[in-house]
């Protein structure tokens, strides 16, 4: 689908390209270039009743389930990788975010912050991935926003996406629930996204053709939901990678993690490109896996199902939560030696989501 | 309170500014840095007990009304001015937004893309302000979001917040609901914010100080409500001023609105700032003022009631609604002429929220 948007054919671009082919700081001052934007692209590819009542808001019904409530802003460059860019991001990240609360996406928000100069297609494109992302996870895009900053002030195009969802686990889905003997579930391969991005930004290539695995995340967990798997906690893999993720996990619920690194699946070529430049797998970005944390009785049943879903074929059980050494997480090497994994504490890559 | 921000001699910032005295990448990267931030800063000044899961979102009780569900970005410039600043603006900015849906606010996200030097102490004081302004609407900071772009590549700090809140007003506030005959009241004089920021960027100084009117609607917004006044329609009056406002309703509910130039409340130094400027205080941006359309017999009360709120004390009637022209907006002017009102086409004030 994302690769659809870069080579379509029929592509046009709703605002008059030979009239405004680059974002003015007009188009963000409340006036009519404001409006033109609104109501040429951004209420055509997103449309739906909420939006289409013009007002500061959308209001919609309750869905009679706690709710859900998370925010990200991306940053990402390249604008455009293998695999998604950060249209597809945006909308994908805060869908996941929702997932890992146990909620069904319901509906986002769209902040744009945009750099005076910014082609107009390019906000097209990006926009028109967005529509897609959106409609793959089901979730209406409600509200947004634009400013426009002067060139320089910028770098071409910011997206914050808020999103609301309706809790459908039963129980809680926190770090307080994690507990000694849960098995660790991850959906599949890591680094894919990190490197992929990094490649794209440095003008890397692969002999084998890399993707970001940018995508939503919500079908498969509301299945295991669904299914009765009792998930007491999860985290989706993005800035930080594993090691990050686990290690919050391990100091909020005050716990000890261990993983085997044997288990944790690295594609050929990430592992080569992470050999090459010196960094770890697990600290890499990701943006379609996630762990989660399970019962020991439940996690062979539900290891089935993750694979049973084409984002989880890949997916295994990487290691087991003890009580001792509260707030740890330590990997167990190939050659059976132990190390610490620790969040890294510098910048790995930056700009990656 | 905002000035008490500034002027605090107790002021101390929570992250040891010898060690990081400004922003780097690292404090973006998702690693021990980030975790700091999260961990010294922001959950100290917004701590809740959704915020302080360290989860991917916030999961909160249904309200068991419709919800509302709004978003802005901030971008202005400077970040502080006489009045308010970056922080104050991105939480009041979205509680009036909210207020507008006829909603109680809830709970806020906030999404912070920071340029790497931005000096710590600046993040904090922002962060302060945000936690008083949120106090002083009773709305909670549940979920949030840091990244960091390269120098150059941004402009200090945006912010963006989304948020969430709960229905009270029985009937739609909607430009749908507006009505032929309808009255439009407006909270109190135009232009500050507009001509604040613009001095403060620009250097200007007034013979008399001058504050933008930033400040959080919904507590009057509430009033008029729960006083039995049957809001049609409500906006607030942000960039692009009561111009647009009043032309983005007329076009969706295709009726004629009409208002006296003369009802206007511009303060000395605003239109003398204009005079000398060439500007036109209906464009001028507000963040503390709103429009309401109400039918013509409910029209004396809530004058009355919004006046006895310190932020509506200048409110006045400044115009009506007619059928006939649908889509237009026309003012009468101080000398019995009539103008057609139109969105202004550029920008008159850029990056001023």
């Amino acid at each position: 689908m994302k690769l659809e948007i870069k080579t379509e054919a029929g592509f046009t671009c709703p605002i008059p390209i030979g009239q405004y082919p680059n974002i003015l700081l007009a188009h963000g001052g409340g006036g009519r270039l404001s409006h033109q934007l609104i109501e040429k692209m951004f209420l055509p590819a997103f449309g739906n009743p909420a939006l289409e009542a013009r007002h500061d808001g959308a209001v919609f019904p309750v869905p009679q389930k706690p709710l859900a409530f998370t925010t990200d802003s991306y940053v990402v460059q390249p604008l455009f990788f293998p695999g998604g860019d950060i249209g597809s991001l945006a909308v994908n990240g805060t869908v996941n975010d929702l997932a890992m609360c146990g909620a069904r996406p319901l509906c986002l928000t769209a902040g744009f912050i945009l750099e005076e100069g910014l082609p107009m297609e390019t906000l097209w494109r990006i926009v028109r991935s967005m529509r897609s992302a959106a409609r793959e996870s089901g979730v209406e895009i409600v509200a947004g926003d634009t400013k426009v900053v002067e060139r320089g002030k910028g770098d071409g195009i910011f997206i914050n996406t808020a999103g609301v969802g309706a809790v459908v686990s039963e129980r809680p889905v926190s770090p307080a629930r994690v507990r000694p003997g849960d098995v660790i579930l991850l959906s599949g391969d890591i680094g894919r996204h990190g490197i992929a991005v990094m490649a794209a930004r440095e003008g890397f290539e692969f002999e084998t053709a890399l993707e970001s695995d940018c995508a939503p995340l919500s079908g498969m967990v509301l299945d295991l939901l669904s299914y009765g798997i009792d998930i007491h906690c999860m985290r989706d893999l993005t800035r930080g990678g594993l090691a990050s993720a686990l290690v919050e996990i391990a100091e909020a619920a005050r716990l000890h993690i261990e993983i085997e690194e044997a288990a944790v699946p690295v594609l050929e070529n990430v592992r080569g490109a992470c050999e090459i430049l010196g960094f770890d797998p697990v600290y890499l970005a990701n943006e379609g896996r996630f762990i989660a944390f399970v019962p020991d009785p439940q996690a062979k049943r539900a290891l089935e199902r993750m694979r049973a879903h084409a984002l989880g074929e890949g997916a295994c059980a990487i290691g087991k939560v003890a009580a001792q050494d509260a707030g740890l997480v330590t990997q167990r090497s190939l050659i059976g030696t132990t190390r610490i994994i620790d969040m890294i504490s510098g910048e790995q890559l930056p700009r990656i989501c």
